[in-house]
């Protein structure tokens, strides 16, 4: 269990973070990431094939994320995904998880293999998107040294994402389900280990936002990221893969 | 038919524009926006009642839209959302002009209604998720118009959209499909007519961008906007419910 | 726009048509069929395949139809067929194009293609179906005329289509939605440029039909098909591949 | 079991038809209609309720069709319908089958509840559709009979239906599988005990007719379902509700 | 039809049953098993390929079963399943069909086919899931009779199923739906020619039961099954495979 | 982490339970229950309203039961249920965890409202039902006392559950998937705290097992199941709601 959440935390701290790898082993990329509250199980999983859309003559390799909140992770329960149809939020949050990984891999280097990183929810407190991308890194990372053929993970990069918005007119880092519900503009900012963007979301719904305070929202986020990249260093120790 | 894009357009212009209000007599709001060859058919439709999940007796109203590419707006030709899943792409896009609209609309003076406005993709060419929201704005407008209760259109802004992109390593505003592709950063932004951002969405897939990068770009945004704001206006005329 | 349909049609009158080619320039056959105010986009695609259930070796080829209501085509909104069902009255209309055009089609000239014509209505006002077969038949003749390999559109005739019915007790002919409502008797009828019958549906729901009748609204029918034939002969005009 | 085909049936003879009425106890109506080896359970089950989308405060009844063949009743064995899409010939079928017991039936005089007659297909070897309206006829009589409320059966006529085509060139009464795979042109003709029109669908999928055809198959159906009213007749006995 | 089930059946006789075999010709197994008022048609389908999931350079064949209740079968009218989800009971008991028919099949000497053995109830009282098993199995036989490469059916022993249960206190063999409703323990055996088990399913919702409960049932049942395993004899006459 | 399982575990003896109760704190019952390498969690879930098929005027209440196993639970990676169709084995599994829970729940002491306890399997090595069965009596305790106007649990009495299995003809105690594999016969015996029986299911797939290999297998059952129940009752403490 990670410390609680300090009533007094600054607007530009984030919430602590708890990471523990091989959490299973039943697959090989395995980490339980917790950030106050917010509670997700990242598995890496490795199949020595393609998407049937992609080439299957291609030397290439494909990286891919799923994402589920499961239902006792909300009060009230939240029904099943199992009517066919997976919700838009689900649907965008899964493709967001997807792009960011495969901006720092090498699939190239990967050679003909899908990973495929599952992001369930066990407690949602705000956050588990952002959650779900800083430790579906690891367990990437943890499932592609188990692969033999390869001599470093075929990563560029690390990558790592943080929440931010607007609380009574005051930009916030690391929003919990509390800000997020007050907050007028919700951003989401993913950035590799060198502090290059890889994704930037704002969104102001019953809400707009200035030039000012989106230049104020993006600082924060860049502080909190490189926080992040330190602490998934450290969780990695001699795992590291880049400098 | 709008004019031929030329091929010297330069990066910060935006292709020609052609709004045909009242395209069909079928329902209140039905505009055909056209941009370059990217072709939209916005239909705003109003239903006496509010969704399932609002309140009931709430006084409140609901803005939503929908999104469908048409099989033959693209080649080869595009299958059409049968299976009962909405692609993810699709869901994303519907639910960014939902938002949009919303950010501008005042549903406490729309009262216990629903305006649904489809765009409806005839012709594919780039840039139909941000056509699709300017164009749907005039709909909107004509379609409050018919609502005999109301004064005015519960509008307290107008809302347009463009796309910029990193194209050679140069910004480039409205991108069109062979652009699109080429990009290695692609950006949407919403914004009212007061120039507020209300929805600021790039992503980098396969490619990462610099702070610089998202300045020009978004300076870039922020002039096609105020174009496609003077366009709005001059295409609702007298119609047009802001100052 | 086609001119307004004047109140005193008689019944033995089409309402008017407007025909406009090469409406989008997105696919092969991109054809925009007017009729009174009913109006659908008939757009013909190919693909260098045929489908999994023919023969893979086969050397003939297969047309196939799409229908769809737009949601703003009507009013109040018609839902989106997104549910996974296909709608049994939609079903029933896109086999019914499907079958009229393979009806007049060469399958073996064609060879191992597959030419899919997608009717998307955007104003229904009656008649959409009959509105899709004539319209489908000039988007399929542009497509066809773009293969390089054909030296002629591989049709035997052209194929055209038309509603009857029995309003107030009288045979009328191109029933709009008002008389639609009003018919106790709904025929649809197909037939070929040289006058034999494709299809032949007369349905009598909460009312039945004499043989006199029957005859009647034949009659009524073969005459205004003759009418369409020679408008598709005048929208194609160089380019009618028959004599 | 009905007698088998002789081999020289003449081109405007029925196949043998038996009628076994109370095949099951389990519901009100429940029909074992034979044509030749065509076999069609026909239950029907009546409801104190009527469909959601009718006015709840109407007087009227209502009353449906469904069709199914079992996985067993062909060979090769037919996959069951369980994907959530209802294939388009079954639902155009079914259909069919509501509307001509509809035309029949006299909805006010049944009251607000639905009957709706279910029609299995145990064994399919052509005619399955119009096998199913003239059985459905039967079990619908039966399953009205069972309603304490009711003086007599809200009928209005009795319905049947037959098959007629075109093979060799030559027009040929009630098509076995065989015989229908072989026609150029397939007809389904659904008529009152009156010998008035309920249903004309004349289909010539890669082939066309011409009046006279139309003619001939008309006149050939109009005799055998005289027949078929006149053997319905005597399956019902005592309990024909007509003149 | 079956005799009717006398009121004072003892607790330990089964129900009449009655069987017709080669009850519809279109498939090569076709029975029509009726054990009181309890209707199944049992048609079993061969085909000459396996499952997908299956190493398809296999030599071993498969038998898997599938199970519906026609809407007819029961009073209210059972909904089809046609929204795409088998519902869990109906999912429960087609697995155990398959898995009892499985037990004593030999999948090898079968070589690379499918047998589908498709249970359809057309009146249901009670007891549907055995009924099915008892009647598979002699469907089974006949379908595996006509593959002419094999010198004798590819099973070890016959197979055969009943229900017992605890009803007032007291255990009773082969429960009606009565009978089933009253019951507060349900138990489901499946049992070899030869007397071993293949199932044993007991289940006590809303109670529970003791181990001498069981005892009394297991030996109820194992008495019942030894009848229908002479019934299945004599139903296959010369055509049993089994010493 | 619980210990790992010895080589030497008697074919008596259970594998090592570890229970951690509270494990997330979003909804009133939160159980992680691990036995050997198989972890579930178990989350209980209470709505104040019951299911739409119960009589809105009851008095009674309901518990039920989902199961679902993680993607990365299993190696290779299993797909998610999001086709609309819970597999089979998912549905039986739910369905037996609902009817065991039901088994021993006062539902007119529980008033009108619905628990739901979800098992989710973090990890599966065999076992996963008896584990969620066992489990989720727990979280259903727990949640239980948080409804503020209950005196006490309304359960009647604990329930817990457990696999035996014949590998290489000898009986064995709580089979890991190594062993599940290898088994010929499968059990899962549901037991309440008094040792009378609620569910019993045994399966011999591809074989079959005699009536003394049921005994020995239902004897095993028994001791396994008073050792769980111990261990439930030292987990719960003081919170333990029977004598």
């Amino acid at each position: 269990m990670p410390r609680k959440t300090p009533k007094d935390r600054s607007a530009d701290a984030l919430r602590p973070v708890k990471i523990t790898r091989r959490y299973t082993r039943s697959c090989p990329g395995s980490v339980l990431y917790q950030c106050g509250r917010t509670t997700v199980l990242c598995t890496a999983s490795v199949d020595d094939s393609v998407p049937p859309w992609m080439n299957r003559n291609a030397e290439r390799g494909w990286v891919t994320a799923e994402y589920n909140m499961l239902p006792g992770s909300t009060n009230p329960r939240k029904r099943r995904d199992r009517s066919g149809k997976v919700d838009g939020r689900t649907s965008e949050i899964q493709r967001l998880v997807g792009r960011s990984l495969r901006a720092v891999a090498d699939l190239a280097a990967l050679g003909p293999r899908t990973v495929t990183v599952d992001c369930d929810v066990l407690e949602a407190d705000g956050g588990t998107r952002t959650a779900s991308i800083t430790g579906a890194l690891i367990a990437l990372v943890d499932a592609l040294g188990t692969i033999p053929d390869l001599d470093a993970p075929p990563l560029v990069d690390t990558v790592a994402a943080v929440s931010v918005g607007i609380v009574d007119g005051q930009p916030v880092l690391d929003l919990d389900y509390e800000q997020d519900v007050a907050a007028a503009v919700d951003m989401n900012v993913v950035m590799t280990g060198e502090g290059r963007f890889v994704e930037v979301q704002g969104t102001g719904e019953e809400a707009t936002f200035t030039d000012r305070q989106l230049s104020a929202m993006l600082k924060l986020a860049r502080g909190g990221i490189a926080e992040l990249v330190a602490i998934q260093r450290e969780a990695l120790g001699r795992d590291w893969p880049f400098q």
